[in-house]
Formats: C-alpha cells, structure tokens, sequence
C-alpha cells in the first residue's frame, strides 16, 4: 500500500497561484454585497478589523503592495528595499465609501494586478530574484507571490471569524463545539 | 461624545441568519469551482478535512442536522432528543462524486433548507421552543439558528487555513507576519 501523499503543503505555481488571487473578488462579492451594514462593519471588538477594513486592505495591497514590490525586485533587485506598508491606509481611504464601492474597487484592482502579473511573463529565473523587504530582509519573488496567496486567505479567515463571533453569545451551548468561537477544534 | 457601539455582537435576527445562511454556497461556489484537484483535496494534513471534506460536511448537515433538528423541536420539544450528528459522514457519503456535484448538490439542498425555514413562519415565541441536545442538554430554536450560521463561517475558516497554509513553507519570511500561518496576530 502506498503512503497517503502530503496534501498539507504544496510547492509554488505561479498558474495555481494565480488561480487563486482570480477568486478572491467574486469570493467576498458573493460573501458581503448586500448584507446588513451591521455585518459587514462588525468587528472583534476594540481596533479590530471589520470585512469593510478588510476590504480597504486588500485594496490598498493591489495599490503599493504586491505589483509595486514585484515591480522594484525586477528593476532593483535588493539594491532599493521596498516601501512599507501601511497596514491602517484603509482607515483614512475607505472613509465615505460604500461597500459595494469598495467590491468594485477591489475587483478592478485586482484584475489589473493580474494582468500586470501575466505581463512580466515570470519564468524560474524570475521567481528567483531577490529584492529587500524593509523589516524581514531578502526575499524572493517566489516568496512574494505565495505570500500574496496565503494573505488572502488570511484574511478571508478573519472575515469568517469576524462573523462567526457575532453569534458566540446566541448560540449557547453550541459554543464548546464550534472552534471559531470557542479557539478549540470543535 | 457617544460612545462607540460594541460591534463584536449582534442579537439573533431571523432575516439576518437568512440572509447570511443564503450566501454560503455562492461563496464555496466562487472559491472552490476550478480549483486544480490538489487544492481542494488539501488539508492540514493527518485526518484533518479538504475543502472536499467541507463541503460534504455541509451538505450532511443539510440532510441530518439543521432543519430536521428544528422540526424535530416543533414537534417534540424536548420529548424526543436530537438524532446524534454524525461529524464523519462525508467520507462515505462524498466518495466517488466531484467537486462540481458536491457544488450543486449543497445549492441545491441549502435552498430547499431555507424554504423549509420560511414555511415554518417561526415568530418569537417559537425562536424560543425548546430540544433536547444528546450532548449539550437543553437548547433553543434561537440557539440551534445562530448555530447554523456560526458553524457555516467556522468551516469558511477552516477552507481558507487548509488554502493558506499550503504556503506556509513558501511564504519564507513572511510567515512572521501571517496569522493563518504563524498563529499569530499578524
């Protein structure tokens, strides 16, 4: 009998990669337009992030994040760090917009990180190079376009979290067996 | 200065269940439809559940558990316990199908749920009616709904830990500043 493979990691594809980043627009689209305002600006409490912060997040990564830090590997390798991130833009961009804007916002973003993404035409070589992050050092282009995976869903866990927690009073006993709420695996 | 709202809670709302109870098939739909096989069969590794795995899940809580357990209230009260949860019954029910199947059988079956929840025209007096959970002792109506929605968003967090931490290695440096990854705030 063969071992069972690992499913728990897999190695970098920029085509499964990119497979990903596609879905994340229609993936919040289908999880937020048109729910109650209470919802979609729910949060965990204090300075804690709602799904609309989030939103601004992700719109604010496609502005100076993710293309602008692959573009300035690929022209400067590690020789200019990138810019820093500022993780509370969203808080002062986001101000007066709707929701809906912000889906719209996100997803046309998006679309053109894609299409700048697909422009580079990034081969081996490519997804080698190293540029300079500003706290964490060198890191590679590979590394850049994982982490863009994986912060997705990073926050896409946040926003199932922020909404699941709304309820942990509501549903009573039920609490020890859900595992967002309780942080057990339920 | 008003105080700012507590946003971490929301009092239970049958239209608002609803309506978030609706999206949830929409949302697998946009994330999971396409995938490559590899992402969707991924886990954290061991026995831990895919996406796959997920979405039998649900769809066996749609047979079993949600609205069968509300009319076994209605019904019973809490003369009659609920049938136990069989928290494993995908891995029989899910083999042989595809991804797309389990898609649309989980549409499918969510809308019939919710239909049968509008024609049980549930007001206050009935969110409040009482069962018998084998486990968890006595719950309410209210409590059993909330749940349904909590437990929905528990297992949307779950899909996206299993995509994220696919990555986790991949991500390098950036792991630190990954949540879904570190287990940290990030």
């Amino acid at each position: 009998m063969e071992p069972a493979a690992d499913r728990s990691r897999r190695n970098f594809s920029l085509l499964e990669a990119r497979a990903l980043l596609e879905r994340t627009p229609a993936i919040v689209d289908a999880w937020l337009r048109g729910l109650p305002d209470e919802w979609t600006r729910a949060n965990e409490g204090g300075e804690s992030w709602s799904p609309f912060d989030v939103l601004g997040h992700y719109i604010h990564g496609e502005r100076t994040d993710w293309i602008p830090r692959l573009a300035r590997i690929l022209e400067h390798g590690t020789a200019v760090p990138f810019d820093k991130f500022d993780r509370f833009a969203q808080f002062r961009d986001s101000a007066g917009k709707s929701l809906p804007e912000l889906l719209d916002e996100f997803a046309r973003l998006r679309a053109g990180s894609l299409s700048a993404l697909d422009a580079f035409a990034l081969d081996e070589a490519a997804l080698d190079r190293r540029g300079q992050h500003p706290a964490l050092g060198e890191v590679t282009v590979r590394q850049l376009l994982a982490t863009w995976v994986a912060h997705d869903n990073d926050h896409l866990v946040q926003i199932a979290r922020v909404l699941a927690n709304q309820y942990a009073d509501e549903v009573g006993p039920w609490r020890a067996f859900l595992r967002v709420i309780s942080g057990q695996p339920g």
